[in-house]
This record gives structure tokens, sequence and C-alpha cells, in this order.
């Protein structure tokens, strides 16, 4: 299903020029590269997005000839785009090549980089191709010629580049990477300021010294995910220390309950704690995405559930709501209510949302798994197949699941290695301890440790292991700092976080009702509506509001009139796909 | 006490180069107009406004010989900067002067032509002197010879110009001022866009056409102004109905309950309906101003009290907020709730605020009364005098009153004409009817009117009419649409707005507080609090909030516990002027 969106990305690419810039600055079109140059300085990077996309998508389906097709042309343009000394960014093409790495700051050449490293890592990976690798690792080494120790001090405006230099050390298996990326990360807070010296790009403090998500959300995010990446690859203990507070005061103070991030729109940057606004709510489809890779990173670092249940609920919410069931609409913003005007865009002027979205959705397979020393964990309950190769065999096993609408998982062993080995499944939060039966007999004695139930045994080819997650539906409050939520409550089940919706009321304005916290809720299977999703329906009261009444009145006492109401609550990441209307995830709760 | 305020303005635009741009364009000191030019391109308008509030002040006080040089400093400064053709704007000098008009939608050219416009006209009134008025008439014969019908179309992207010619037009006499102010209104919404087509520019539709307040607050605002000046002096039916349109609209759907406006920080622009969020609140000092300026056009135009309790609310609340206690500090954002971090600070790199609160405050004896055919209307009440010359001799009175602290108003006739004449006090709409008194003797019959009570009498000289407005302590609830507000309440007494500081409470934090909307809350007069403030004083109860907990948790039952707790509110102008520390304007309610 997500050969359409990227298509459609593939195309916009093409109309909106970022294409075309390649091409002219690899000369394989006519025109000038200044003159001629389309859209905003970081154009490249949505190609390199799009281009990573279609790689996890074709590593999943190799038979997929049109996104071969397309992907070897894409290759073929971004490598007649970089020139002999390994630089490649075609703004700074044609006559404006002398003015290379002039704004740092601002200019994105090292986000681009980063972008094109992280597909050229894709790329090996679906075709075994290392053309576009070594594109990239002649990238990485041009850059390495004019930044670093004795050399130019600096970093991007952006980071992106710092963590996809960690991958590039992984699937190279070059240390100067690794090392690059950590010098990179130690610029941020440097004396003299390498970028600016402003929180907006995390550069008013070394990063072991900041005490506080701060700046804009996607920025932060990204350099967190690279001081997470050099913390499992070096061991960096000042990073972790930093990571570990950082992460704490990011989910106690400034996340969505969505997982949206970066609650305000001037700079796109993270408010002050419990600034969570729901209907001017910023939340950038990019954050999600980094929230995303940030949590995976810690899992990989600490193995806690936490950071799991992070990516469940993130990907669920706030990352799914930026795609429209149409696959070809996108939100940039994700406010948690609204009045009906905030509608899914085929592209934007600053274009980072869908391509970003789209390479999390194709690569969804290689986060649903985590290798074991000894096994293999589940991380996201997904259908799907995974193997790790052991000391005395592969451990190959397959998962089919309808999760997060239905909380039964099952694995079957497809083949075992000849000695004990490990498969953890989930055990998250919001639900009790799995239960769990192997060959249809219940299996006592592993219990939840950190977020994970971990089964040790000799496996045998057959097996067949079933966890049962409890999904009951959650009413959760807000912390009452949160101002938007204070009197309001949340419906959850399992990761999915809901919302009312104008389009299946139709008695009463979703914005007047008045739900009964302890109320019950029922769920039902809904196969036919939203391209199939799960609804929750309850009774709660409504108390209508004229809208052409004065803003300010004396209190009065006399309670206004409710009559009662039947809610239906869909999930948030498929809002604003029917008729334009109201919404609203907080619902105030009767006094 | 505002002298202090006036000479830390004229200070700053020395200091930050304002006034040495103008000086530099008019050849009083070396250095190069475009090179050596300092700050925005608006930076002239913050002398204009300066020299405004400065004229107001001498007007007040003509034998300040300090301010009086001051003037007449600055007035040979803008007058050496004129151009030979009249243009006069300090950015284009120099070798930039080809450059004139290229930039219409963001340069500025008008919005400072605007502020010299009103400057001129205070200078007049204040002095008699015709040397600033007649540099402004050729400034705006100059436009006019660039623009107009069968000349160029176009308006400022910041409109200011408009209602600054129609107070040229006043004060001149001069009709085709008030022609000009009225077509440059009515290129707003041209086709082709004679601006930029844009709401933010109040381009999007010509301003008849409008339906709802838009844009950028300042520029919709200070439109507005403009067309309610071609309102009254025209008679523009068309006008009339759009601005009745459109103050509903703005009343009813998108003004904060302190006169505030505009809340969104990115374009400083209007929400959507009710999207008055409290925290991130934007409400510009300047819109505050701007707000009180339109109410007051409509009151003139309309006559009606609404405008008059808006002037007064707005004034109270937004406006007054802007100003440090200090007299030198000031507020460019108003948010309704804060956690301590938001101060005022001493200029901005747009400073537009300082000098803008400044001319209204110097000039607000100027809006105290209004004339009437055969009297006087007092508009705010205020300690001063007034005098308006009717058939039959002069109708002159004192005003004595501590509104807004005590509702007493006494007026005291000191010359009367020879027949009837109209006194009129207000009647706010947070008063009952005012109790009104005649050299001591209660008086009957004169019944409130729209707002406003007049009394029709043969005044003698020594009459003492007394006016008691009951001030009650009313506990405001906003419209159920306002989510910020939802289940909250407002402390209001007559025009002010209070709010809970954490400076007067030791023993709770203010935003854990929960308050009985139905409460009594005790007035005090505080003359040692805050440069003399009142205060207001209840119970309510708190319920303490750990700020290291997870943000979202399961809703429980278990009502957490709350503990009595004595309160302070004090008036939101005042807020910020001691330690840091929270604040909110909208209060939880006991549920």
């Amino acid at each position: 299903m997500f050969d359409h969106t990227l298509d459609v990305i593939h195309r916009r690419c093409e109309e909106c020029g970022a294409l075309d810039n390649l091409r002219r600055a690899g000369d394989l079109i006519p025109g000038d590269p200044v003159d001629d140059y389309e859209g905003e300085v970081f154009a490249d990077s949505d190609v390199y997005k799009w281009l990573e996309a279609a790689c996890w998508a074709l590593a999943g389906n190799p038979e997929d000839q049109r996104t071969r097709a397309q992907v070897d042309d894409v290759v073929a343009v971004i490598t007649a785009a970089q020139r002999p000394d390994g630089y490649l960014n075609s703004y700074y093409a044609g006559r404006r090549a002398a003015q290379r790495w002039s704004n740092i700051r601002d200019h994105h050449e090292m986000y681009c980089g980063g972008h094109l490293l992280q597909a050229a890592v894709a790329h090996v990976r679906a075709t075994a191709s290392t053309d576009l690798l070594d594109v990239a690792v002649r990238f990485a080494d041009h850059v390495w010629s004019v930044f670093g120790p004795d050399r130019r001090p600096g970093a991007d405006g952006h980071p992106e580049y710092e963590t996809a230099l960690a991958e590039l050390a992984r699937v190279t298996d070059k240390s100067r990477f690794t090392e690059q990326a950590a010098w990179f990360v130690a610029q941020h807070g440097s004396t003299p300021p390498a970028i600016s010296g402003e929180r907006y790009h995390l550069d008013h403090a070394p990063l072991t010294a900041q005490q506080e998500v701060t700046g804009h959300a996607v920025r932060a995010l990204y350099l967190y995910c690279a001081a997470a990446d050099l913390a499992t690859d070096t061991g960096d203990a000042g990073l972790r220390t930093a990571l570990d507070r950082l992460w704490r005061d990011f989910q106690d103070h400034n996340v969505y309950v969505t997982g949206g991030a970066g609650s305000r729109h001037d700079q796109e940057a993270f408010g002050q704690p419990y600034e969570l606004g729901d209907e001017r709510a910023y939340a950038e489809s990019c954050a999600s995405v980094a929230h995303f890779f940030w949590a995976w990173r810690m899992l990989l670092l600490t193995g806690s559930g936490e950071y799991r249940d992070a990516m469940d609920r993130t990907l669920h919410n706030g990352v799914l709501a930026g795609l429209g069931l149409d696959g070809e609409t996108f939100f940039y913003v994700n406010p948690l209510a609204d009045n009906g005007r905030h509608r899914r865009r085929e592209w934007f002027g600053t274009a980072c949302c869908p391509p970003n979205l789209a390479r999390l959705m194709t690569s969804l397979p290689g986060y649903a798994y985590a290798r074991e020393e000894d096994g293999v964990r589940i991380v996201l309950p997904v259908t799907g197949k995974t193997g790790v190769a052991l000391t005395g065999g592969e451990l190959r096993i397959s998962q089919r699941t309808d999760y997060p609408h239905d909380g039964r998982i099952v694995v079957t062993v497809e083949s075992a290695p000849d000695h004990e080995a490990v498969i953890s499944v989930p055990a998250p939060a919001w639900s009790a301890a799995p239960e769990l039966t192997l060959n249809g007999a219940k299996l006592t004695g592993p219990e939840d440790a950190d977020g994970f139930v971990a089964i040790r045994r000799r496996w045998q080819p057959g097996d067949i292991l079933e966890a049962h997650l409890s999904l009951p539906v959650t009413v959760l409050a807000a912390h009452r700092r949160i101002r938007a939520a204070h009197g309001r409550v949340a419906l959850t089940r399992g990761p999915l976080v809901f919302c009312l919706e104008q389009a299946d009321h139709f008695d009463a304005d979703v914005r007047d009702v008045l739900v009964d916290p302890a109320a019950t809720w029922e769920v039902r299977q809904r196969p036919d509506l939203l391209g199939g999703t799960l609804t929750l329906h309850g009774t709660a009261r409504v108390q209508e509001t004229s809208e052409t009444g004065p803003l300010y009145t004396p209190w009065s006492d006399s309670t206004p009139p409710t009559r009662p109401v039947t809610l239906t609550a869909v999930p948030y990441a498929l809002w604003a796909n029917r008729q334009p209307g109201p919404m609203q995830v907080w619902l105030p709760t009767l006094s």
C-alpha cells in the first residue's frame, strides 16, 4: 500500500524541482544551477529521504522493478552531482560553489549530507551495491577535510549528519566515522560558538551539560539520536548521563500524549515545561518521526521497555497522523484539537515531513525486532519474519498479529539453534503482564523485566508461542500543569490515542461534550470504517453552546442544561480523513 | 510621572541609532546613510512616536522646557531629513534613494509617514507651530504624486498612514487628505492585489467585504481605525456596515478579557474564533493600544457605551501591563498565564511597543471627554478639566475621581452657557445604573441610554454633580469555546482584571489553586503596594502538584487532597513588577 505514497513523493520531487537541481549540478540537464535553482536550500534532502524510503521498500520487495528503476535513476543523478573532491550539494553548485560552508548555521549542507549517508546505508542494505555508499564515503571524507581538530570548527545548524555518520560507521565498519560523529556532537556548545551559541541550534551548552530539552524540536531530537548512537558504540558515560536526563525531561515535561514534540509554532520549538497546548500544538510530523528514532536508539542503548512503549505510542499517533488515508496528503502540524480548518496538504514549501514519514514507514520492519546476544526481541508486534544467526544455528521466527487492534501475538519458530535461546515479547505499560502459551499450554515462570518478558528455552521448529496483551480502554488524565488538559481526559487503548471527530456525531458538536471519566467504553472492530479500524463507544452529556453570545459573562451557579449523547471515538491518527469538522483529544469532564 | 518614560525612550532612540539615521539622511552628521543605517526598516517610526508622545506631554505641561528643547531638536532633525520633493524616510536615503517605494509590502515607508503625520498633528496642537505640520503636508502631497488614481496603485503593507491622513485632514481642514485616506483603504483587496493579496496584510478582500478579523492584529486594527475615521467624516455606509460586523466578530470571538488582541506568536496574528490561549497569548502591547484607538473611533462614530467600556477595560489591562512600574521596562508580549520566565525588557529590536504606549499615555487627557453637540461627555473617569464652547457660552467642568479604585466621580461646573446643556457620565456594563446627586441632592430622572447617562439642565457655575458607579467584584466565566478558560473563572472589578501572582503567596503555588466561583472577595485599598493599588482577598483550596511525576496517568476517582488557602489577587496590569514567579488570570474552579 505504500507504493502509491512513494510514487507521489517521487513525482513531487520532480515537480518541485529538487531532482532537477541535482541534475543541473551534475550537468545532466541544461540550465544554470544558481539561476534555475528551485526550492529551499535543503531541497536535496527531500530527494535523499525519498531515496532512503524507496530503498527500504525495495529491501522488503526486491522484485519491484519500477521502484528499482527509480532508485537506479536517482542514484545516477546523485552520483553525477558529486564534485570531484567529494562535495555534494546542489545549492552550492555553479558559480555559488565558491561559497560552500559559508553559512553552516542556516544552509543545511551537512544536514543534506546526513540524509545522503542514510540513503546510502539503505541502498547498500537493499541492493548490496556500494555505488551510493561510495558517494557517501567520499562526501564524509571531504567534510572531514574541511572540518575537524586543527581544521575548521563547526557543525551543521540542523543536526542529522552526526547520527548518519554513526550509521555509516556501522555499515562500513570504519571507526573514523564514529570519531567524526563524536567530534561534531561535541562541537555543540563550544566556546566561542561553532554554530550560533543559541538554544535554537542546541548550541547554548555542551550536550553533556544540557539540562532540559530545548530549541528546535527536530534539531534537538536528531542530535539526541546521534548521542545515543555514540553512547551505544563508544560507551561514553557522559553522553549516557545526559541522555537519561534529557529523556526524563522530555517525557515528564514536554511530550504530547500522542508522542508529538515541539509545541510552539514559532521556531518549531519545545515550549516551557508543561506547555503543551492542544489547539495550537505544533507537533511537527518530523518531530514524531525523530522521537521514534531517538526512542529506538535509547532502547538499543538500555534495553528498557519504556523506550519501546514510546516508539509504539508515537508511531500509532504522532507519526501515522501525518499521512492521509489517500496515501498522498500529509500533515506538517498536528494539533490535538481543531475547529475543522486544519487539513492535510499535498506538499509544502519546506517539504521535510512527507519523505520523512515515508522513510520511517518503509523501514518499519527493521524496527520490529532487536537482536539479543542469545536470541531475538520482539519490539513492535507486527506480522512478519526475522532470523538471527546464533552459535549453533539460526533462530528464525515468524510473527502474526492484529496489534494494536488486538493483543494476540502468535510467534512460530521456523528454525532454532541446537541450544537454549531467548525470544522476548513486549510487556507494555498499558497492559497487564502478558499471558503466554506455548503450543497451546499455559506458560508460567517468565516475568516482566523492564517492559519485556524473555522466554528462554530450547526451541523446536514448529513451536508456537502466543502472547496475549490485555488492551483495556484506559482513560488518561494529564499532569495538572498542562493547562490545555486540566479538567479533561483522553481515551486510549494500548498505544492508540482516540479523538472525537465531528464526522461521527450528527446530534452534538463534539466540543460541547462532557464525559464521565468513570464511564465504560465499548470497543468495536470496524473493518468498514477508515480503512479498517476500531472505535470506542460510550455515553456522555452534551451542553450546547451558542456561537453568537458574548465572550465573557458573569459566572452563574445555574448549571446550563445537558442532555445525553452517544459518542464514537476514533484513533487520532485517522482524523481529518472525512468531511471537515471539529476534533478534540482532551475531553472535558462532567464536574 | 511619565517624564521618566519619555526620557528613557528618547535615550533609547539615540542609543539604537534611530535618531542618527535621520541625522545622516539630513546631512546633520557625517556618515553614509546606507552603510551606517541602524535597526529595522521602520526605525523612523519609533522617533515619530516618541515625538508624538512628547508633544502630548508638552500640551499638558507647556512650561516643560526640557521636553520642549528635545521636541524642537527632533523636529529640526526630521525637517532636515526631508528631501526637496517631500519624501522622508531615512532607510531610503543616500544611494538607496533610487529604490524608494520598491517594496511597499514590507518596508513601511507609508507606515513611518503615518507616524510622522500623527506627530505633526500633536506638534501643532501642543505648540501652535506649523513647522512639522508643513513637513507632514509636503510628505503627504509627495506620496499622492506617486500613488493614486491614474498613478500607481498600492498601499502600505502595514496600515497606519490611512488613519493618520484622516487626522491630517481634520487638523488642516483639507478634504483632499480624507479622499486620499479613502483611496488607500479601498486599495486593500484590489484585483490584482495592490499589496500581497494575503490576509496577513488585510489584502485578501476589500475591507467592506471582510467578514472576520484576521491577519496581523496591529495592521488590522489600524486599518479599522482608518475606516472608522472615514465612516465618521464621510458617512460611508459600506464602511460602517463592515465596521459593525468586524467589531462584533472581534468582541465575540477574538479578544482577550484584558482587551488584548492577536493570540498567535506566529505572524502576530489573530487566531481562529475562540483561539485565545493564555500561556502563549501574544496580545502585543501595540495591539491593545490599537484596540483602544479603534474603540475610541467607534465611540465617536456611534456614541455607544460598549466602545467606551472596551477602551476602559483595554486601557487598564492590556495597555497598562505593557509598562513596568519602573517606567522604563516594557512588555511586547502579554500572556495571561506564566511560569515566571516572562519579564519586561528595556527595549526590543522591533521597538514599536514602548513609544506606542508612551503616545497613548500622554494623550489620555484627549480621550477623557467627547464633545457633544450641546455639551460634554465624560468618556474616561479621570481627574482633570475640560471645556467646550457652546452658543451662549463655554461649558467648563472639572472632574475628580479615584476611578477605577473607587466609583465616585465628582464633576464641578466652572462656567456654563446661558441655556440648557448636557453633561454625560459613563454607565459601564459592569456597574449598576450610576447614582447621581446634584449639589448633594439625589438626582432622579436621567436614565442610562446606551452606556451613558446624560444630565441636561441649565448649569450654574459651582454646581457639583456626583456620579457613583458601583464596582462590585465580578467573577467572569468565558465562552466555553475558549479552551484555555474552560472550567476557569477570572476576577474583575470595574474595568480591572485581576491575577494571582506568586509574589503574594508563600504557602501555595498559584497554579495549584482551585477557587469557588461563588466565593466572596474582599476589596482592600493598598496604597503601600505596587505604587498604590487595590487587591482582592478570598479563600480557596489548593491541591498540591508534584513536578516530578509522569505527564499522563490513568484517571483515578480518588480526589487528591486539598487544603484551604488565602488568596490575594492583584490587577493584571501590575504583574511582573516583583520577584519572578507563576501568574495566572484564569483560575480553575472547584468541581
